[in-house]
């Protein structure tokens, strides 16, 4: 094989290649993303399909000036490699290397950070009014796939493509396949086309829309019109695009390097938004993604041709249980007693631990595809008619929901579950991935009940809880394993009461009247509090560890533990002041809310301190998940510091 | 004219009368809607228009346990009048009275609360499977107006229609018009659909329908077959629905009540989801709403036929000007002075005070319809590509925009200008749209900041400072008028600097130590505040009157006025203590990030009292708006007991 990708550093030396180089460079690509991502983990499946796509757009556009705008992003390997990246690949996702998603703080080649799916459209709709505004005449091409498109945001840019009066390329990149296989009607209607068509209807579509490619002296209608005339498909692709008055090309053969090539040439010219319809094969080159594209859709270090090809985040092996693992464990028991119990994700199934209840409970397992809000306005339906919804979104797309939890769910206080995981920061994905804002926005709504388990057990305990509710109740858990559980936390197995903490370690009280500090753990930093209190206790220095287990309704003993003496309660071994602790932004949080209470109970004022433990602000990018939190200045160190700092100088 | 409508104490009554008596019900219904919103003000227009599709729907279906579910609302008038409520249509939208919004505390007949756009088809979805789950055989009808529809909720939950195996009617009523005339390509192909229709063809339609009703022993397929074979139509109808293989039925005239009937009675047989197609007129049966429904959205209290019909928000008799006029005002100003300044809104152009910079800068405005998700993304894109977009919805619906803004915005430091409309409690329109949660779920954000003037001039300088920043500032202001600007306040005609507060009033300090306290208003509330200094002058207690001006960044001489001795700011009175003002909830508000940041500047403990006088928690129902933050505590008699409270006893 000749080596072709060592001569490529930018798209500029793409260009001086011929097309069966390009062919070539196709299949080079691929093998250096499957030896790559073999080692550093990644996204695989989709990676491998749009190698040709890539390549082909960046042979007819000129993305210095050209935008070009991914969706989700994450099938951005291909483009990073020819922009100048390919070295960094030894470092992808690493604290030291770049990011697995479209970034212009690394290249001027990527336009937005992204993360979340259904952007890209009306980001561009909104660049070509920009452009158009200024007079200025750089082509604009959306690359989304069939997964995004239906996305209520996506729905809503299309649905004002209108607005735009100049070029505005839409590739929809049709792999048939979401992380999950895509849901829905829009999906149906997609693979009824797919499969009403041979290689040689491809073939002729494309040479149809070629022939009669809407450049200088035609309209786009009469181009369409033609083209139309000369396919005769089963089912005409184009209806969907047709109805909401959009010029819909294809579909056309994703990995036909030659042709996209000429399409895209000929496209470029329109002054009009139009859609090209191309069909793309996740995992192409690779079998073994190629025939489970959702266990490759990302993936950590594995073995080319080993035996045990893949670990998944759910099935990690024996020893190691994930919080998503241990999760998907309980509500299959749970679900196992109570023929109510249904569960709601968006295109998640694998992600949010559900596989094993999915196969277990076909029936009453929903997938809506990458809708997160009419996720959970599903879930509003099904529990006003008396089912127990089980919501599973990460905290970041979760975010997509916030009306939906406000209006559908909270204001008619309906008894939802909604269990988030990746809340807190989620390692190698980085910035659009952290859930770092769920307690925040979620805290500030009516009727709410939100709780934070700290390790399996209580994982388990909070969704009984939960599930046993009138009204909605949030659990957050981060990805990551659950902790070990030592004799320590044997009080965290007592029974979820609603509002209510537990007093995991009591410090000695080392002067009557004033004695020591709490750390007020929430969620999963419980064993950093613990770790903190015992080498505390070895330098003679003794606090207490409360587990808050709830954010809302917060115990109304956490702040009694900075009361003056008359507040104090006398089951409590009081204290002199407060260290929260919790995975998320210092911003609206857990302290936040500790802070509130106390400021609240004590009008007086908070005559003990209040450390709040939680990231500062800012962005947190991609790193491992301990790197991560060590830089937000969460762990044991950072508690057992901020103790030796709230009691002064030692006397 | 007989008078039925004081027969009619519930849907029952209903169906003992005959189809003529029911078309005489409609014109008496409406004339009692005209009436009573003449008197009390509420939404008309929409509530002219679906008289007979109301009275049809109850004379077909049983809705004490039949589910209707509105979408967005408003249009519910009939609704509440044939089911008992007609007498408390004299107390609508007030305190003692109904809601202007489905209301299941009122009545069996309302299933959700609602307010918002687009949630009834997910949410129909939702209760459709519980129904199947729990065999039982209820209908399940959603209404929902072509303005909604085009919602990315919407589209999100007709994509997932496919879950539901059962019966579930989709009523679109399509008056072609949403507050604002509909947006997009959608609306476009409705009007296509609409223009392409005589009255002949609507009959024709409605005949077809009912002769190869898909009933017992015909499934849905062939019936909709037949339907399309005996209908020539300009435009296929049901293209859109039909790519994505929702069966669909119509258009139909939605004022022919004998009709409607018998299609509801046919089409609450199928078991299968279902769309029916329904054409009715806005603002029908008065000519004034007929002519110009956009002004006859939501009124106050009018004359019928006189002559100064109506009075609308931003067009208040001179002397009292709405903070929704004086933004407008400011931005034409700026937007003449800079043409890359561009206006972006969801379907609410007069209600946030565009009116006027769409007339004069047409080429400039742009409304995409019921999207704010996608509001946000285009405004993203054109703020990348060099504009200076200011995107002007609600707080309320901002809640929709919740990831976008942090995404596609704020992840990018793009520079938007947010101008938050109806930030606070809105009055009479009550829970759905009261914005009490915008300060929190932004102030999380990375890269934003958050202002918030307390009258008009702040108003124009707030502008002016965000459109010359180069990231997001959001400016949050109320349904309210801007109040009278006194001498004490030129103080706030400086221009704005970030993260700068303003000293509006000092106290003269009674004890040199320990001197008064502060009062840090946040927003539209400055003038309750120098009233309660004033009260307070007067009873010999001085306090300082802070105009905050920023939540992000807030300003660090904030927490500095609770300082003990050392951390006190020379420059300032130092103070005993802080009482935080805003129209917000206390969780995550404005008072929340002062105690935040006096928790990190005193790591001793917030030695002095922060007292955060904001919304509690819970809901706030329909009022008037000053009655509402009486409800809250905020007010100048509250903030003068919160004083006299933190001095404690006078000595």
């Amino acid at each position: 094989m000749s080596n072709l990708l060592e001569q490529i550093n930018s798209p500029d030396d793409l260009k001086q290649l011929s097309v069966a180089q390009l062919k070539a460079l196709a299949e080079e690509i691929r093998q250096f993303i499957l030896s790559s991502v073999s080692k550093t983990g990644g996204h695989l499946a989709s990676n491998l399909g749009v190698v040709e796509l890539t390549l082909a757009l960046h042979y007819a556009f000129d993305f210095k000036k050209d935008k070009l705008l991914w969706d989700v992003g994450h099938q951005c390997y291909a483009h990073k490699i020819i922009t100048g990246r390919r070295e960094q690949f030894r470092r992808l996702r690493r604290a030291d290397g770049i990011s697995g998603f479209p970034n212009p703080e690394e290249s001027v080649y990527d336009v937005f950070a992204v993360g979340h799916a259904g952007t890209s459209i009306a980001t561009a709709i909104g660049m070509a009014i920009g452009q158009g505004r200024q007079n200025k005449k750089d082509k604009i091409v959306a690359l989304v796939g069939d997964a995004s498109i239906v996305n209520g945001s996506s729905f809503e840019a299309l649905n004002n493509l209108g607005l735009v009066k100049s070029q505005l390329l839409i590739v929809l990149n049709d792999n048939s396949m979401a992380i999950d296989a895509t849901q829905g009607a829009v999906a149906k209607y997609f693979s009824k086309v797919r499969l009403s068509q041979t290689y040689e209807d491809l073939r002729r579509t494309t040479g149809n829309i070629l022939e009669h490619m809407p450049v200088i002296g035609k309209t786009v209608e009469e181009a369409i019109e033609k083209i139309k005339k000369s396919i005769r498909m089963a089912l005409p692709a184009s209806q969907l695009f047709e109805s909401l008055n959009i010029p819909y090309f294809g579909p056309v053969d994703g990995h036909d390097i030659e042709s996209l090539i000429q399409l895209f040439d000929g496209l470029a010219h329109l002054n009009h938004p139009a859609v090209l319809h191309v069909y793309t094969k996740k995992g192409k080159g690779f079998s073994p993604a190629g025939d489970d594209p959702r266990r490759f859709h990302s993936t950590g270090p594995f073995k080319i041709n080993g035996p045990d090809v893949h670990r998944d985040w759910a099935g990690l092996p024996a020893g190691k249980r994930s919080f998503t693992r241990v999760f998907g464990e309980h509500l299959l028991q749970l679900a196992q007693k109570d023929s109510r119990i249904v569960a709601i994700t968006s295109a998640m199934c694998d992600g949010t631990g559900l596989g094993q209840f999915r196969s277990k409970f076909a029936d009453r397992f929903y997938d809506v595809g990458i809708a997160e809000s009419a996720a959970v306005d599903i879930a509003a339906g099904m529990a006003k008619s008396g089912l127990k919804p089980v919501v599973c979104i990460y905290s970041t797309f979760l975010q997509r929901s916030f009306d939906q939890i406000f209006q559908e769910v909270c204001l008619q206080n309906l008894p939802i579950v909604f269990c988030i995981d990746r809340a807190g920061v989620v390692g190698s994905d980085g910035p659009t991935h952290h859930g770092l804002m769920d307690i925040g926005f979620l805290r500030m709504m009516p009727n709410i009940v939100l709780t934070a388990p700290s390790n399996g057990t209580e994982l388990g305990l909070a969704l009984e809880f939960a599930l046993s509710e009138n009204g909605p109740v949030v659990i957050r858990y981060p990805k990551d394993f659950v902790p070990v559980e030592g004799a320590e936390v044997a009080s965290c197995s007592a029974r979820f009461e609603r509002g209510k903490s537990v007093v995991v370690r009591r410090g000695t009280p080392m002067n009557p009247d004033d004695i020591g500090i709490s750390i007020v753990n929430y969620g999963c930093m419980l064993n950093e509090a613990l770790s903190a209190a015992e080498q505390l206790s070895g330098e003679g220095i003794e606090v207490d560890v409360v587990n808050a287990r709830f954010a809302v309704p917060l115990d109304p003993a956490i702040p009694m533990y900075i009361g003056t003496g008359q507040h104090r309660k006398a089951s409590l071994p009081g204290g002199k002041g407060i260290i929260t602790v919790e995975d998320h932004y210092l911003s609206c949080g857990f302290g936040s809310a500790v802070l509130e209470s106390a400021s609240a109970v004590f009008p007086g004022g908070i005559a003990k301190p209040i450390k709040v433990l939680a990231m500062p602000g800012g962005l947190i990018k991609h790193d491992t998940r301990s790197s991560q939190l060590n830089e937000m200045g969460i762990n044991a160190e950072r508690i057992v510091q901020s103790v030796k700092e709230m009691l002064g100088p030692a006397k």
